[in-house]
């Protein structure tokens, strides 16, 4: 690829209304199109979650702990049924405003192990983005040579990606400012934390282990460590806040902006 | 695999109104759910055309030519999505009769050369038939090799798995009763060919040849010739009119039923 392309993944609580079942944020989805229009950065893959298109149907039919009868299989495919449908309103916002967005759909060309990407035939998606297309993946209900089936994060997608795709740059758009050092939510002392290294990562996984139920840095610490990869390959990474207007802008434009770097 | 799959193709002008752009035909989209529910078959692969879905939007931005212009990026994924949508609609008529089925995007894994099928990254679609679930495709647009991309039709694709999954039988389901001598819709004198040779179908090929501008058989010709690998490797290849009750249920079952059979 003449370009290194940017990697962008919009979180599933950016994008749907967390708390209301098969809800989509149109609000967000509609400003963060035209942000990515403006930006005009090309190559760009864009990878989004599900929030409460995927989880709620996911969680029913307890599709993320694998095949265990045959009734699950309505379940698999109606949790990735949701996602295309949440897909496409993503897909048809990017094309209104003249992106060449184009849907692929993970669960037919990625297989996990464990929930774990074990095959990923990337051979489609790296010509779409030759062809001048702009990819959009989500999180999906996928095949697992393992379990059966299991659920796919966009993380664990758009962290693969960075590195099958030598990005230049992984943008995190999240619901909240970046990491912090204590949840924001509960500790009104918490500290975003600006800059973090791979280092620094090990150490607060290190220091939550196994006596502390929640995840003190407010639900980061997975996304966190999918992004270890990406990191030690000296792609630059960034976990930006996608709720607030022009954060995604000024991250896909490499222009300051607050949130958090994570660095080797 | 352990048993051979049944490849079933449901015409784009049997499950949308033809002549009405993004209609889908949902009485006979719904009729044929619970005849493929009844009948009870397994395992089954399924492709659907595009009709009105497919066709309005390639013809508007000339997908099937090829990439010539920038513009035609937009056009070639409002293809693809028109498609994702009619796939959606099928697919949910089969959850709805609790049929483990499950829409998978050909452009994801299928990329043709010319307009015709050179990458076919099956696995995905095998494991999903192992794991019981019922593959839904679609006729497509896709990327391709030589031309930037084509328009790949369902025809196209069912023969392909026929061949590749080693089918124990291929349903064409139509909107005609099969293939006639001439053509049926303006000619009041055509006959229904019940069964018909390989041989005979290249001297049909060629009796048409230059001379005629149009497809005396009604349009099913183009059709036709899609079918001859699956019939020279000796797989059982029948097109029936799917627009009447209870003819694809036949089929599905091995029973007798009015059409055209096709043998090496």
């Amino acid at each position: 690829m003449k370009d290194r392309p940017v990697v962008l993944k919009l979180g599933g609580s950016v994008i749907t209304e967390k708390d209301r079942p098969l809800t989509p944020n149109l609000q967000a989805i509609g400003r963060l199109a035209e942000e990515i229009a403006r930006a005009k950065v090309s190559p760009i893959v864009i990878v989004h979650g599900g929030g409460s298109y995927g989880h709620p149907i996911a969680k029913t039919y307890r599709i993320a702990g694998g095949f265990k009868d045959q009734a699950q299989l309505v379940g698999f495919s109606k949790t990735h049924e949701a996602m295309v449908s949440l897909n496409r309103l993503v897909v048809e916002n990017l094309l209104d405003r003249r992106l060449p967005a184009f849907g692929m759909a993970p669960s037919s060309f990625i297989l996990t192990s464990k929930g774990r990407i074990q095959v990923f035939q990337g051979e489609l998606l790296t010509r779409a983005i030759k062809t001048g297309l702009i990819p959009v993946l989500y999180g999906d209900a996928v095949l697992d040579t393992d379990q059966g089936f299991a659920i796919l994060s966009g993380d664990q997608i758009a962290a693969l990606l960075a590195v099958k795709l030598k990005a230049e740059r992984l943008i995190m758009g999240v619901d909240v400012d970046g990491l912090y050092d204590s949840n924001p939510k509960t500790d009104s002392s918490a500290r975003l934390i600006s800059r973090l290294t791979l280092e620094e990562v090990s150490e607060l996984a290190n220091k939550i282990g196994g006596a502390e139920v929640s995840d003190v840095t407010g639900g980061m610490l997975g996304k966190v460590s999918e992004l270890m990869a990406p990191v030690a390959r000296g792609i630059e990474t960034v976990i930006v806040n996608a709720l607030k207007p022009d954060y995604v802008y000024r991250a896909l434009k490499g222009e300051k902006v607050v949130g958090t770097r994570i660095e080797a």
